[in-house]
């Protein structure tokens, strides 16, 4: 696998780690584009949103899940967040592993 | 109610539908950010991403599924997309009543 976020899962590449439970990881994004920026992410490795199936569904509610119990560990739940998957060339995916960005700690900008 | 995606929900608010089932509907945002812009709400009125709770999970799935669906049907599955939920003021979050934008069609700005 020359998948850096498998890398990361297993640890053999380093990473500031928020969460982790047996299906799921989440830690700070090196590249922070806002005061808080984790990126949650499935262990398994699903490139892009499109590659989902309902197989998935647990799995996709419970990013959801652990976005929201760290959005309140953070204490960025009630001040504001934003949770954004990016699919694909136009969406600005980097890293072919699907994941959830977390962002908050300061005022957002706009959508696009 | 005074939600206006409530609103819309009922039909008493005319929208742009491009999904409906018993749980969820999604129609074009009035103000599009990108040439692709489309609202994936739950018919159940739930505020922000804060207040899902476990009871939820399933639906929450089904906002990504109605969403890879809907990116296929729209022909931006391959160029890519993005999905965003806003949470609160710091998430830019307009209308309290929970929502995922597909934004795609274009080459989407950076996060933030």
């Amino acid at each position: 696998m020359d998948c850096i976020f498998c890398k990361i899962i297993e640890g053999s590449i380093p990473s500031k780690k928020v969460f982790e439970n047996e299906r799921i990881v989440a830690f700070h994004d090196i590249q922070p584009a806002a005061p808080v920026h984790i990126l949650i992410i499935p262990k398994k490795h699903i490139p892009t949103m499109n590659d989902v199936t309902a197989e998935d569904d647990a799995l996709m509610a419970e990013l959801f899940a652990v976005a929201r119990q760290l959005a309140q560990e953070l204490g960025i739940a009630e001040s504001g967040y934003r949770l954004v998957n990016n699919v694909n060339s136009d969406g600005g995916q980097v890293v072919y592993h699907l994941h959830l960005h977390l962002l908050g700690g300061a005022k957002l900008k706009g959508l696009n």
